[in-house]
């Protein structure tokens, strides 16, 4: 078992500043010698259980012209591309599905980065198999086998209850921090914090 | 006039995190050397408009539950007392009028420290003019004349001005920052963000 600390980090494809935290999460958590628990879920059952059946950003409108000015800069900021895409939330089920797979099987994180890429860099349709099934190989996976698995009950049901987990730790938004504590954190601008967190308290309990 | 370039900060005394702000942005502009144009406005009818009749913080219960921990532990991080208040969000309507005055007269930056603080620190009902008009009195400014004037019908255009223009300018949440060119920046955590813009803006104008 590895000593370092371990942070959970809670994507959702179509959250445009889990893009930035994928981007950014590796080379942050070396910094603070803490492991990456990647966690694909989904944003909209708890959406739902909140009222809301379309992205905040599209409900707000103030909030959504607010988000794509901010992605801008942001994306400027850390030397990312970006570019608005032409269809805002695309669903990440199927995406999720087969990030469950990846998780499972190593090639998750490279995978994971490829879809988000995909949906806000190359404005790619990540709900389309063929779209996806490029970067499945890439990332080292087997596509075929990838989909079979994804569609499985096993993987159906994986997806479901890490939602539900999530939820029930407090989860509201993407993306969000989890330390072995319980600590929640939300944003990528708090991946920072959340490190340190996960840190200190690793050390602390030494 | 000052050659230093400008930020408005806009302000909701119901607001938590425009606590934390109130009490960073004047260190925080001196290390860019830029000057803070002090924004009291009003949440509730740009929240009305948005549909919402209460907090978000109220309407959705996990964010709610986070912003109450997310607060404790920023406060810890900056050094700033930090006590839940046992009324939220208090009505800021009053303070804001006063502080429309305060500005105008000098001691508003003061006074509205000292009413976050009443509201985040001592848990004091800043919706009466009581517990305000002690503040004014140490800011330097006369609570009757305060008062008298913020009752005006003066002041109440101005501050329904004041928040017609936050929400005409695209701010629909508290703090914000808005720079001599336009660009908004929404939260206490974009402070320094809007501070290096503001700076970088202004000398690129020179």
């Amino acid at each position: 078992m590895s000593d370092r600390p371990v942070l959970q980090f809670w994507h959702e494809f179509a959250s445009t500043y889990s893009y930035i935290a994928a981007m950014r999460v590796e080379s942050a958590a070396a910094a603070h010698d803490v492991e990456i628990a990647w966690r694909p879920f989904l944003l909209g059952p708890i959406f739902g259980a909140q009222g809301l059946t379309d992205s905040p950003f599209n409900v707000f409108a103030d909030k959504g012209r607010y988000m794509w000015r901010d992605m801008d800069r942001l994306c400027a900021d850390y030397g990312l591309p970006f570019r608005k895409p032409s269809a805002f939330p695309r669903n990440g089920l199927l995406a999720a599905r087969v990030a469950m797979v990846g998780m499972r099987d190593g090639w998750g994180p490279a995978y994971v980065r490829s879809v988000y890429t995909a949906n806000f860099v190359e404005d790619h349709d990540i709900t389309d198999a063929g779209v996806l099934a490029p970067m499945i190989m890439a990332a080292g996976g087997d596509p075929e086998t990838a989909f079979r698995d994804a569609a499985s009950d096993a993987t159906k049901t994986a997806l479901r209850r890490q939602t539900d987990e999530a939820q029930a730790k407090g989860v509201f938004g993407a993306p969000s921090f989890i330390t072995a504590d319980g600590e929640l954190f939300w944003g990528h601008d708090r991946l920072d914090q959340a490190l340190a967190w996960a840190r200190k308290n690793h050390d602390q309990g030494k």
